[in-house]
């Protein structure tokens, strides 16, 4: 027979949406197409197939049942994506450890997400050892290691490549899972108090691969066809890597795993296993751009959806010179993530450079079954005229229905029957939606509303800036004033009042309000951040309000 | 404010797949985009979207409520699209009328469907007219009419532009609907007893409409991007038209509706509003290609999925010889009815011509979330060998859920928890199924299985053979033995036996067993076909059965 299907036990519901399917079309139709694990382990779908019936085999054997959660602390690895389907397609829950944590905040989500398992690479074998004590269920630990001789937590349940040599590869999936079943869960950390969990069920992860494969395949820029090669540049933990393992996985696209984020094997990477579809945040793809590997690496071709932040035009700059086919999403963790893409159909590539760039530098337009409005406090659209500021919410089949065990924070998120982005921005009469700015960093002021990400780049036009954040301060006569923090590229130096006169320049120019032209600009050494990398503006204003 | 957007009323139910979602997009997006009808007629997405919520509140005014059922006889049309939408975005279902049937049969369907209001095209007010007073419900009728001065049927609500004119261009749909709310129902003729009605929810359409998206585009052949220019040739009235004027609407592409099929029209059409992307049965695509208007239209670079039959390999060697990208599909009225479809991945496209032709003739590989299977009469598997055959079995989240106030009929399809396509088919190592034959048509000779398919294609092979068809005749010694029907080209003679040869001849070269090749082979003017134009076996098998 040799079928390469997940085996099916009985009891269907033929009309459910299940992470299963996702798997069904590429195990029959593309069974030779490769993943590949930091340029060392090679497997083909079949043997993924059955990888995955081989770790919900051994995950039965260890006792997960429908409803409780498996946790994971690795690297990007083959490991993990077998964990995104087996884990889920038992009825369990997926937690993707954010391993940036910290061990304190790491030990919280453990416990708050009530984690019955834990499968725990080498590498982060000594941080589960510190917090063991306080993790309040009994728990299984499962060793992930690259090389044998990794050092295994103390009593732990056994070696990950043992525990699937010694399962069953028939291993047959439930078949009657309720579509709404919670799938994964996973904590994002705002810069106030503690990690919240977003959760998405089975229904949520098949609709947003779904819609996320009709959004990124096509034959314009920036569109991608089953024989690209899918590398992510986006942890597996954050929201499953904005979900792309999913649709590259049901579009049967070879796939790149590369353990940890370092860029020279990640520049290794693309050139030897060809990669061609990637996704990052900005200042991944900066470091990429001005590693020393970088010059003698071909990037021509390569896609690259920016996501995390808004993609700076210089960065676009660059990556557009080296044949990158760079351009902006947007999304959150409470989003699943996907909202938007900035992609340019075909007629917009006959417009100016300039106005590509601009276009390209968006948040980007929706993707299918996406509702997603620019309203008011009174959630009245504001005008598609891409200038009219508001508040970004959005509806769409896998967003997060609430925070974990934390009703009042998920009531505030769905205000008004609309999820609430917390973002400010603007649509265009094309549908292009732009980021301006964070509602709480927003700087009001004299009755105008100035965005502080416009603000940060322009100032990163300037060649000596390296890093860039405008917080405001109160003031008494205008309510609030606009506040630069800057960092010099190494080695440079940097004269707070050039920086003065480019924005006092762009002001005249048009391009931003004069009063939105700070009048205190400070040159630091380094700026404050959070555990994923993004700018801290909580401890900025904290750290400079008089 | 100009917002293109679709009025919601309060009340949202923000997870559910709803068909108002797959306007939301385009409106946003594409709101200059065209759509043409019939050369004459063209509107915009904006405009449109207006049409839809007049639409919503003519029909409203003329008290259509959730629940109730709107049908339709009319030509391919764009008011036709404006009920793909409207009617169910109110809760209401939208009835579309097979005009193809017998006035008794239409009758049966009105009836059975319990039609509360009929949109009715001119040219069909005299049948109508026919039935009104056997049609049991009150029902309320609408003229459609493309020019003024058409016959309205007596004691009418209306013209449907009159209707438009007066109607509430800002009408909020209610925005609260069940997903599960039934949406649109199709009646499906069979071989025998009367025809039975298929029907699908909002959610199954959203469904469908996202795989079948997911399937249509991408970089390589047959794919489809958004510039594409599409115009349906396979009836609205036919499970909507594949669902291909939901997928090009939310796409935001250029539609092109032809009226009437009349083959100097569409290929008129084609040229002057840049076709690229339609579908169509065999049939259809063997008139435009022989039309003498052919010769002088380029129909170079445009794709066309064959459905509703098996594409032939005559007639895909024909319209390749054209620069026709033609490529087959698979489903039927129960399954919405996209399953499958046959396009050519890149490295399929490095083989030989003969094995791409053979691959392109195929039903194709499953679309996402589809399973298939091909089954033994225990619902177990056969070989994914290309050549075990089976009854293809199907599961997807958009299958009709039985037929409509029909329990026996719909418990029969859905045996074991899977629809049962009644096709027997083969599928191969690379997931490519391969329609052999129908359940009822093959033919069980000595223990073997014959396709009256192949056979048939084998036939249609000679120069001078127009139509052919083969069906099982009871034999005393071997169960059944094969018999044709064979209808030759016009002023072309055909002789038995050289067609007794060809196939001999094929049965020496190992394409069909030498017990398939039929000992009877008559030649005769015309075959009889079902309402949909498909040959009518079960009358031919009445016929000569002996």
């Amino acid at each position: 027979m040799n079928v390469p299907a997940i085996p099916r036990a009985a009891g269907a519901n033929p009309g459910a949406l299940l992470i299963r399917q996702l798997l069904e079309v590429p195990l029959a139709q593309f069974p030779e197409r490769e993943i590949v694990y930091a340029g060392h382990t090679r497997l083909d779908y079949r043997r993924f197939g059955e990888r995955v019936a081989r770790l919900g085999s051994a995950l039965t054997r260890l006792g997960v049942r429908a409803g409780q959660t498996v946790a994971v602390l690795d690297w990007d690895s083959h490991r993990y994506l077998e964990c995104f389907f087996a884990v889920p397609m038992l009825g369990a829950v997926l937690h993707t450890v954010n391993i940036r944590l910290a061990p304190e905040q790491i030990l919280y989500t453990i416990n708050h997400a009530e984690d019955d398992v834990i499968l725990v690479h080498a590498d982060f074998v000594p941080l589960v050892e510190g917090i063991r004590a306080r993790i309040e269920r009994p728990v299984q630990l499962v060793l992930l290691a690259d090389a044998a001789g990794a050092a295994a937590p103390a009593g732990g349940a056994g070696e990950y490549e043992a525990l699937l040599a010694a399962a069953d590869p028939a291993f047959a999936f439930p078949d009657d899972l309720p579509e709404d079943a919670r799938a994964t869960t996973f904590y994002t950390t705002g810069t106030t108090g503690q990690p919240k969990g977003v959760y998405f069920s089975h229904r949520q992860l098949v609709l947003h691969t779904l819609a996320e494969r009709a959004a990124v395949l096509g034959t314009g820029q920036g569109h991608v066809g089953q024989n690209d090669v899918y590398m992510p540049i986006t942890p597996m933990f954050h929201v499953h890597a904005w979900g792309f393992p999913y649709t590259a996985t049901t579009l049967g696209m070879k796939q790149v795993y590369p353990g940890r984020y370092l860029p020279e094997v990640l520049l290794r990477l693309i050139a030897t296993e060809g990669v061609t579809f990637s996704h990052c945040v900005p200042t991944i793809l900066h470091l990429l751009l001005t590693h020393p590997l970088a010059a003698g690496t071909d990037l021509s071709g390569w896609k690259v959806v920016i996501g995390g932040g808004a993609l700076p035009q210089a960065l676009a700059r660059a990556a557009l010179a080296r044949g990158i086919d760079v351009f902006g999403g947007y999304g959150m963790s409470e989003t699943c993530p996907l909202l938007t893409l900035a992609q340019l159909e075909a007629p917009m590539l006959e417009r100016p450079f300039e106005q590509q760039l601009a276009l390209r530098c968006k948040a980007g337009r929706a993707i299918p079954l996406v509702e997603l409005r620019v309203v008011d406090p009174e959630l009245r659209d504001v005008a598609h005229d891409g200038a009219s500021q508001g508040e970004v919410v959005v509806r769409a089949p896998w967003l997060t229905q609430g925070y974990w065990r934390d009703a009042a924070a998920g009531a505030a998120l769905w205000a008004g029957g609309w999820l609430h982005t917390g973002d400010i921005g603007t649509l265009d009469a094309e549908g292009y939606l732009k980021i301006t700015d964070r509602v709480k960093d927003v700087i009001k002021t004299g009755g105008e509303w100035i965005s502080s990400l416009a603000l940060e780049d322009l100032l990163l036009r300037h060649p000596a800036v390296a890093e860039a954040a405008v917080i405001a301060l109160p003031d008494e006569r205008w309510g609030e004033r606009p506040f630069a923090l800057v960092v010099p590229k190494a080695g440079q130096e940097l004269d707070p009042a050039a920086l003065h006169a480019l924005l006092a320049d762009c002001a005249a120019q048009g391009l931003i309000s004069k009063y939105g032209v700070p009048e205190r600009i400070e040159v630091v050494e380094a700026l404050p951040k959070t555990s994923v990398g993004k700018l801290d503006k909580k401890a900025m204003r904290a750290h400079w309000t008089p």
